[in-house]
């Protein structure tokens, strides 16, 4: 216990600790499969194991680093680690955790041009380099947010802004007609959630039914929006995905966006995950039509190797974004310049990190060839595992492995319906419980399918091949 | 140019430029004061500066950091420096910046307590941690989100979801009365935004006027909630504010939350800036009446020492918040137990970084003397300037000094009040451009007023003295 001189840890302390902290990282980066994926933890004991009051008295640093060591990493679920197969698998990559070394540093807060203005400049520059890379054309207005989710939100906002003769900010949602919101049955819960937060109304979530494949289809979507419209309701919102969270199938945008312009009916595109991919030339297609979208989010911090959080979010009509959100006071009172921009005028957050260093030196760290060699190696050990599925009599393909996501299950011959589901939690909990591998599910049309998400910079082909002697291995083992 | 092999950085080389971030660090700490608070650059000169395309090969992290360095960290506003007075000045400690080292190697995504047991439950553990040190009683849900701003939102939409017979989240704002919101006319920006974002409307923000002090007038609020009562609106919400930003009033909140009980209205105080004053045993009186509030917000990553970004939520009556905001998908089933707290059933983003970790490095590092002793300095010091202001002829005090930041105006004797705006505004932009402290203003009763505010750990007497001489004397400079 210390009591302590008032200010700031002294420098040379510091260096001492940021030293061995960076060679933590580096010996935990290095042994990254080592560990459990999944935590052998229960509920409740990592409160348990720490005091229940703080302390009166200032620790010495080496002992809150043990701590950390001891109490608190071996109950993360270790999403670093290269047999992390489970949702949207991730990557905290080595030049993404520099950057967010020195985003801590500065500590800017980028609310204002003045009050940070490269943070404010590099945010355009990389997300305008993130379009580019993507395929899409033209220059976009782009910003960062934390989630997909908060995107979405954004984006809602914009969408009922567009309703001009709503005049929702001005006047609110209380005397407006019914606003109505279209996504996909497939759609992430994040597209829903923003609607509910935004009191548009669960009753006014139109999740249109989707095809074979999963895709939404495009015809009753537009069939839907002709009956609220007689019905004197007011459709305001389509949201479609390119890569849906369960299986990460495809809406077809081409056809959604005519319906969309035709309606007047703003389209967000929600690429949270699929986007990514369209960095890799092959893959490009997967974006086709998000260039008539009002505005699409995608997740540096899912596929392109980002340190959580990092989502950025393109608005085509950014002036709708600040006629939505800008509000100056004249505290925030701010440099007129048409080229300073001051992103709190676009959106919910007053405060903002500087999120854009990390993605900045992912950027250049790879280099557009670097990060299409990983992605391109992602599609194809998804692919090969796919194959493998199709390949083997007691293994079903449950969608088609469009991106890095493969969802299937354990159909041993023979087996009749009614005990897959039962089966397939089994198989789950017994892969996911030896610590190696970490695997997630998903409901497809009343059927309880595995899921296999590749997206970690370290799963290579062993990691893979380890996932599948598993499954088979353990799945044998409940049929004994 | 490199073309690199698939996957990360390798483990030796980010050791290497990780050790080398780190003693960037330790130096740029060392000499925060020597930079310009203000950098000296246009809108768009860093945007002029840097490549207009992404590099097609991977490059050098060695180049990308010397770009960062020179091209970067120019251009950024210095809100480490201990000049640094303007808005609410915040600092990255130590300890902070090591929080955020690790947090960006773990990566974890706690959006589910199985995704992430321990961040989830040391979230639990530092928020409780704070309320204890607030001197608040019992024990009250917390959760982290990135921005004040955020907190609020969330606030609102619970506030909404109280008045259950509306039925929001089924049936949407469209067919309820109007929401009425309160707040004071001196309450953030992030206020009013809330209930714009969410579709209440600005016509249906009441803005309650303050008395001379510039506190919440509670029985013009009461009757103006009875007014809307009789109309038939519907108020739902009151949000208070302890350390208003223009002056860090503090409203009168046993009143308020009196009248918010006895008319049903959910009441939330935004304590973001003042409530960590109430740590200081002597300031524990700023936070009366809170423990009758709904909700709270206070931000560590302003007065405490703490990174950006980090917003720490208080509500008392978490089920409203998991009804207003708990969807749980199929792909997201969770862990049923009790003490396995799924995060995201509590508010609006799906992914969730690991932002407790520098919480309770910080909080164990300083230990509750030192957060004491340092908070008792910034306000001693503001105490200080202060009394330098009301004992100089030629400057004014324009509010209360409550906390650690000075409303001041330059008024030459004999210098009439339409003249002192101008020369306010220019007194501001002469100490600004020196680059050695950063000040900002706010406008009270239609006075122009130059704002102090001390919150920086490296901010001695030395800097207020500084910051002193150099008004005085670019004041002088000015009459002349």
């Amino acid at each position: 216990m210390t009591r302590r001189l008032p200010g700031d840890m002294p420098p040379e302390e510091f260096r001492r600790f940021a030293r061995e902290t960076a060679d933590w990282i580096a010996d935990f980066l290095a042994h990254a499969g080592d560990r459990r994926v999944l935590p052998a933890v229960t509920p409740g004991s990592t409160i348990d194991a720490l005091p229940a009051k703080p302390p009166d008295e200032g620790e010495d640093m080496s002992a809150i680093l043990a701590d950390f060591d001891r109490l608190i990493v071996p109950g993360l679920t270790q999403w670093n680690h290269p047999g992390f197969f489970a949702y949207f698998a991730i990557t905290a990559s080595g030049p993404g955790i520099l950057g967010e070394m020195l985003t801590a540093a500065v500590n800017t807060n980028g609310m204002l041009w003045r009050t940070s203005p490269a943070s404010t400049e590099l945010e355009q520059v990389v997300l305008d380099w993130l379009w580019q890379l993507m395929g899409l054309p033209g220059h976009v207005f782009g910003m960062i947010h934390d989630t997909a989710s908060t995107s979405t939100l954004h984006a809602v906002v914009a969408a009922r802004e567009a309703q001009e003769d709503l005049a929702i900010r001005t006047r609110g949602q209380s005397g407006a007609p019914p606003l109505m919101y279209y996504t996909s049955e497939q759609a992430n819960s994040s597209v829903e959630k923003a609607a509910i937060t935004l009191g548009i109304g669960q009753e006014n979530v139109r999740k249109i039914p989707v095809d074979d494949v999963y895709r939404m289809r495009p015809e009753v979507l537009d069939a839907a929006i002709a009956q609220d419209l007689a019905a004197g309701r007011r459709p305001f919102c389509v949201v479609a995905t390119v890569g849906t969270t369960s299986t990460a199938s495809i809406d077809p945008v081409p056809q959604i966006a005519e319906i969309c312009r035709r309606r007047n009916v703003w389209l967000h595109v929600d690429a949270a995950y699929g986007g990514i991919a369209a960095i890799v030339p092959e893959m490009r297609h997967v974006l086709a039509g998000c260039e008539l979208s009002d505005s699409l989010v995608v997740n540096p911090h899912k596929w392109l190797f980002t340190p959580v959080d990092l989502s950025a979010f393109y608005c085509r009509r950014p002036e709708i974004l600040r006629r939505a959100f800008s509000l100056v006071p004249e505290y925030l009172a701010a440099t007129e310049d048409p080229r300073a921009v001051n992103m709190t005028e676009y959106g919910v957050p007053l405060g903002r990190r500087f999120r854009a260093l990390k993605l900045w030196f992912v950027l250049r760290y790879f280099g557009r060839q670097g990060i299409i060699d990983n992605i391109r190696e992602h599609l194809r050990l998804a692919r090969e595992f796919s194959a493998r599925i199709i390949g083997h009599p007691d293994f079903e393909l449950m969608a088609p492995t469009l991106f890095s996501t493969v969802c299937f299950r354990f159909h041993p011959q023979h087996s009749g319906d009614d005990r897959l589901q039962a089966l397939n939690r089994s198989l789950l909990d017994a892969v996911n419980r030896t610590g190696r591998i970490f695997l997630s599910h998903t409901v497809l049309r009343g059927h309880y399918t595995l899921r296999l998400a590749i997206g970690n910079l370290r799963t290579s082909q062993a990691h893979v091949d380890e996932a599948w002697n598993l499954l088979r291995s353990k799945a044998h083992d409940l049929t004994l």
